[in-house]
């Protein structure tokens, strides 16, 4: 099985770093195809920056997913996701969208952890785009961003356990998911200090992936009506616009 | 006062029609600036495409909304319509938001009513994502997709009427918006018809355009919290790029 | 054009200043016509109170608005609007639901800010009636009720910007109403100490009167399905029993 | 125990009926205390009459209430309601509220059954408004409004039970409401016939009206949070305008 | 009439106040019959607890409900609620179900007082299964647990005043529910000093089931279409397999 | 890895079903334990029936969950799962919720199709009870229920293809869960034939309990805030009292 680990920021050590606990996560017989954005943001922080970076994706993965089993869009607002599960056949999980659900099979409620209040809109959105907004206990940050990411996951590790904490004796969150790429990898080290369940969205993803890719491979749906008819276009890259003219690619 | 009216389809003879009856609409006083898409699609239906065309929408915005006082999408599905109001000073007003607005000003209830039962879906979660779906009694089209699209609004002429009084009757739609541009410009040929208020959503978003010109002036919010903070990309068009990093732009 | 600009409160140097701001919105081809409660309260603030002047609102527009184009309830609670919009043709605005549709325009959220802690439980009700509480952030208020009311523009103005700047920053709303007749007209004032976009509610629902007005005169709709029967009744005041027997009235 | 049954209607009749099903439900310990609008409509159908009607309720409730233990407001659309709990210090129950929380007791779902579908609107919104909106299945009503009043209870029977065993079995409707005055008395008669458990809004509401009697006198909270202060007013009937100003009624 | 009290938990001393208060409440021609677990818990405070108490409590019911009216079961979680109204014609009341119900009548908005943070979350959850979530301001309590009951009512006086208090004028309830066993029969001595009108849940509940069974006689559905098919049970208590059969039990 | 896969009915013949599905779902490194219910039902079909089979599910995992990776609940209603997922360390996943989760991880809307009409609430409730009601389309059956279970998937076969392409053209669903014991397996040989996504719940389920026992291994919250105390009681089965007094059992 391959899975295509999709970052859609430039960052690549953010797209290595992941890639690197996916693997671990899914084990010798799952082979994680990395790729990186070379166009568009550093990093996507704001929703402008997602409906370019959305389309970004659709491009990425008409041309690295014809013969992989899933996708994972590897940044947690979901840029493209809703548009690339329509208009491809391949399973595609949203690194927020799978954590989401995965909190929500671990405990009737859960919270976001994550690094600078900066973040707190958006991640809050995302997890109401989910629709499970009902079990959802906010977005928990310290006041400040941190100066620096450098070391992030040592510098906030003592502010993370507090919030977690507070999130779950305070307002009853079951789980607890840390949000945001730069935590990644960061569960093992915190879980025992945390009175919740902890998930690292990633590890949410690829795993999510797996079991998607297992239960629907893509030729199981030859004729999905909700998938667009095909349609010229202009401008585009070209496997994009070959997927959406439905010409090439099986993805 | 100028408005940009911006059509992120290709079809070139729907921007005439949309800006003959803008023009209609806002009188001598205020300018409208008609700009067609020259890439993507002629016609966009599927939400992998509004995720393309949202990006484009930011690139035109970008190019010509320098010093227009106000921005409208002509789309009814509002592609890029939030990226672009977080990202640009000036007031962009999207055509389905635009005519739902209006619509709840006119009545405690609204339905929508178009001519393909393939447009339901797009409709229903465009009128959702407004926030107004309690009030929201619906999508109503015929069974079946017209064949073409030349003669449009006389072949469907009997069955909008039959639809539209169906919606106010059965369903309790005090106003009812004719959806999707092929319908512009209808309502005054059928309003005497229809047991309900009319909404024209062209003629709506204009208005509503002049009015947010009016009340916010782009230059009345010089440091707005929800603005992105500036930041350097890489493969943009050059105006949205240098719009992004808050250079030259002062849209 | 003509819009019947009606005060529910009996409070005249209010309807005055009303008044010059509605002037001042709609330009000169515009009449407003302002006009007084004679009977009821001096500033409504309760349920109970705006109950009755409901009532009061229906009688004022049957005995004004026979040859207006459109009709601005303006109190933030809206009394009446409901039962106004289903009795007369003629397009009627309420001032909070103008202030609310007119702000979900210009952003994806929306607070409400106003002088006193009293109201605060009315204009969240008034928000929550409009349908669109997922995009409300709230009403902000100083935490006392200003000893009076004579200089309360320049009393409570730092508070204000301090809750705005608050509720833009802290609580993601990307626009202000400025809620309450006594804060009218303030917006120019404290636009450029705000962090976020500001609405003046009477001249969001003076341009939207405007229109409303021209969108669906009061002619357009001969035999709207949710006008209630014509009906005779027992002691009210002549106009609007004429009205609601549907004789003589037109509007 | 006296409980003022008040009939916002001006329709005599209607109100000894009701008055009659009422004392057989309470027993001879307590006193019903029926009195009839003497302004306003014979039969309130619109929200415009709602608006203009409840404010007669709370003129009825100012004269009449003063020495009674609870009222009733016996019109399905609880009209006045809101205001009138704000207002007075005596429990106040609604028909409509009180035969819903009456059935959310009997069962998980409820429906509302009644005999013109003129009526399906204004229930469904008053149901609505109580706030058990997510447990309630529908308004169910013949197709056509029957030609006369006269002997409706026995010209619509068949008609709803049939609705009613519908609502039960299709809908799953575990309780159904037969709204409407002219079927007051009914359920005893069809009770066998329906696979579902009936509630008689007018039973309900002055049993309702018993248990906050007992269980919340008028005296037992002398300093309500919620009460509107004391105002001047102009034009009121005279017993509310001393309520509202707080005088000489303890109601 | 006669009213079976419930008690899921198995201390009696709770039975045994509670009874008292019902006797007091209902008057003389109503028998409360109270019963208290003999398997189980000492005090349910969790869900798995809830789980088990819930089939306690059917059992109990098929035991003890024979001849009884309506059935109260006295925790304020309503084990087994959904699945005895399910499964018995004999009306059944929540305490709740029925102090949410009730307070929903006195009041436009309510919220929960009680005396441990311990219970926050189970409270909030049981009022929003009840579906009144957008009437309910939430539960307050002390922000530690008492370190003893035994004089509990006395203990935490001045701190449910208070929270009361709060929750009335900072929350805008209308109504507070005194929430949990311990505090059953405190609101006549606290009444006065809280500025909102308390709900006694015991009170609340046996005043419902009179209502209940007085609308709604055992006899009077016999052919519910919600009623489970007669089945075969394996290792159930005696009277509770019967029940499920539908053999020799009319509950 | 070992998974409990717990059939809470006593049905031997639709454990060994589900047992052989889930093994060709999870592969050879995972053992599958399969544990049929010895107390209880045939077949769980009513919430009483639910209500005391949760209590039987939590005696089962204390029994046989000692030395597990996770459990799965084989039964759609997720009987007991949440008091079950507060008392036990071990990750419990419920056949629905895995089936609804993993389905909106597929697509943006689900439905659910089955054998029977009589299912058709409670497979509703149970979709709500996830808190994704608003991307659930509902739930669609044949109208009338099959007059035997012994070839039920050849009977209905044809049935279960036309219901899936209705919810999917008609209504939208991208994602179709086949619910209900008597369905498993099915998802291979209609697939083909459906124009929308399938899911085989008990697929889900187990693939769900491999990615939670591979994410939170028991050991890994020692301390969970949302951990019942410690506490005694009577009359339980055994290793239920044990795992509820934290005494012996570490699941």
């Amino acid at each position: 099985m391959k899975i295509l680990l999709l970052n859609p920021n430039m960052t690549q050590a953010m797209t290595d770093n992941m890639a690197a606990i996916a693997r671990a996560a899914v084990g010798e017989t799952v082979e994680i195809v990395p790729v990186t954005a070379t166009k568009g943001f550093p990093y996507i922080a704001s929703r402008a920056e997602a409906q370019i970076a959305g389309g970004l994706v659709l491009e990425m993965i008409a041309e690295h997913g014809t013969d992989v089993d899933a996708v994972v869009i590897a940044a947690f607002g979901d840029p493209g996701l809703v548009g690339a599960r329509e208009l491809f056949d391949v399973p595609v999980v949203g690194m927020a969208e799978a954590a989401v659900m995965t909190a929500a099979l671990l405990g009737e409620s859960f919270a976001v952890v994550t690094f600078s209040p900066l973040m707190r809109r958006w991640y809050a959105e995302c997890v109401s785009a989910t629709g499970l907004k009902d079990r959802f206990k906010g977005v928990y940050t310290p006041n400040d961003t941190p100066a620096k990411l450098g070391n992030i996951q040592t510098d906030v590790r003592d502010d993370l356990i507090s919030l977690a904490t507070t999130a779950a004796t305070q307002h009853h969150a079951d789980v607890i998911i840390l949000g945001g790429a730069p935590l990644a990898g960061m569960v093992p080290d915190i879980a025992a200090h945390v009175p919740a369940i902890l998930v690292d969205p990633i590890t949410a993803a690829v795993l999510q992936a797996m079991t998607l890719a297992q239960m629907r491979p893509r030729s199981a749906t030859p004729n999905r009506a909700n998938k667009p008819a095909a349609k010229t276009s202009k401008g585009l890259a070209a496997p994009l616009a070959k997927a959406i003219q439905h010409e090439g690619f099986t993805g």
